[in-house]
């Protein structure tokens, strides 16, 4: 293990524990257990993380950022929640969603209640520019809701674009990578270049996530992956892989599996999915997805490099690295 | 009309048309749509109003409580919208709810908009306790959730007591008018104690105003109500009114119209509406309704009253009186 992975290792535990114990209360029992529930989850801490590095690399002490990164960490599971809703999802890494292993109306309030929790924890806070990071947080929020009304509007719309779709991974996955990264830059007190850099520097980097995301879906082993792949084609999901493979495949027997995507609204049998991961493999698709995540990522990495050079700005270069440079 | 009247009617003019403006994208369109609809309706514009009142009462000036009146609105608007798909409503003030005119995917993402839309709102103002207001209009949305919780969870609870009763109601509805109310006061340059006063009043007003609420929701006039009578008891609610008849109606036929509502989870038929109606006038029910109404708001008065004699404090009278006041 490496200095920087080792430093990853030891904030994470930290925000791990603040997050895993942020809910004391009991009652009411409907809302609170689902909630613990949902925080007992793990996972990779991503915006929390980029939030204490963004922090320290702006030359800040990352103690003054865990409130704010328990607080990135609070509204990126109300959206799962939410978005888990929509989407009838069953599961999310490997266990039961709130609305399955309790119901709808649970899990709308449990989302709600994540968020309210997500700016207490923020407002605790100590910094002059409190009101700046809740602006930027907020407009954060603003971002994923209208990204996630593109997400499910795609699915019912015939055509949607290449252009489309970068817009919609923007606001509903990149802005808030971005706001996580902005808010720990001014916790560290950087100045508004520096908030520009690192502005770009997490937005590529949410781009490319995203992307990466898309092909894991119907690249990844189930067994890692911590469900089924191919969710996004059962749910007629408009990823990058299905918007490029309708704009360049010309093969009819090919383009007809991808327009019963559509057509079907999803398709749900094994042996279909199985299927479209092919003709995605042999014309080109899965190397264009690939190729797509190394553009987003060299972008990432050179507005990173902007910076002069630091150990906090490689444990940042370090960090991104690590989350592109996932094997499927 | 009144001076009171008047300037209740000018203030909430403005209020109208911050709110019913507020919204000025239209892309992504399954998302502002619905939000332009929802901000639409009108309404007695209760939160903000007894914000810029309690704003004024501090020696404030109502034109700098203006974003964070419209703030407390699209918060109210927010919890109505998640609170429709919960209760399965169809109709809200006499048009069908978003839930029921677009699908429960788009009222959940609409009400997640509206309540970050309601923070853009709140962090225009323009305060030296900005961080303060922030913190109060976050313990409100956290006290509504709590208050919705229990309202669900007593659905399918077979004991709920009066205190329960209040506790919830206290949740549900005060703590949103709390506040709103604090928020007014710190806008306005009140001191703690004149904090603690009007958190006092609004409470109590609340209080009030909720068991009002559910009064009407079986006595009221269904033209002017705008929706069916009996939709708690149809829905199965524990209102104060079924809480208490259960506590203390002995006459056997008439507790079995009762626990039926239980048993079945709500009823459904017009005239076992009316049979509820009937028992309710008839033991008392409604005039021991009319007798908690009463208390809360002299004991509202009361706090009031410990203020310095204004015209803005005569205002505020005049406008809890105004609202709780309203016939049937």
């Amino acid at each position: 293990m490496n200095k920087y992975e080792e430093r990853y290792n030891s904030l994470k535990a930290r925000v791990d524990e603040k997050v895993n114990t942020f809910i004391t209360k009991s009652l009411p029992e409907t809302f609170y257990s689902p909630l613990k529930y949902a925080l007992s989850g793990g996972g990779k801490r991503i915006r929390p993380m980029i939030l204490l590095f963004s922090c320290e690399a702006a030359g800040g002490d990352f103690t003054s950022a865990l409130d704010a990164a328990v607080a990135v960490e609070l509204l990126h599971n109300f959206t799962l929640i939410h978005d888990d809703i929509m989407d009838n999802a069953d599961k999310r890494r490997n266990i039961d969603t709130i609305h399955k292993k309790w119901d709808n109306n649970i899990a709308i309030l449990a989302g709600d209640g994540l968020n309210a929790l997500a700016y207490r924890s923020l407002l605790k806070t100590n910094s002059p520019r409190i009101e700046e990071i809740t602006k930027v947080f907020t407009e954060g929020i603003i971002e994923v809701c209208e990204g996630q009304s593109y997400d499910k509007e795609f699915e019912s719309r015939k055509n949607v674009s290449i252009e489309d779709y970068m817009l919609m991974i923007n606001k509903k996955t990149a802005q808030l990578l971005v706001a996580s990264a902005v808010i720990g830059v001014l916790i560290g007190g950087g100045d508004k270049e520096m908030i520009k850099t690192i502005e770009k520097y997490s937005e590529n980097l949410g781009l490319a996530f995203q992307i990466q995301d898309d092909l894991f879906d119907i690249m990844a082993d189930e067994r890692t992956f911590g469900k089924k792949i191919g969710g996004d084609i059962r749910e007629g999901k408009k990823t990058y892989l299905l918007i490029k493979a309708l704009e360049t495949i010309n093969d009819p027997s090919d383009r007809a599996v991808l327009e019963s995507i559509i057509q079907n609204q999803g398709l749900n049998k094994d042996e279909e999915i199985l299927k479209v991961k092919h003709i995605y493999e042999k014309t080109g698709i899965v190397k264009s997805a690939l190729s797509e995540i190394e553009r987003y990522t060299l972008k990432a990495d050179e507005y990173l490099n902007t910076l002069p050079d630091s150990e906090e700005k490689r444990q940042l270069q370090w960090f991104s690295g690590m989350l592109l440079n996932r094997s499927y």
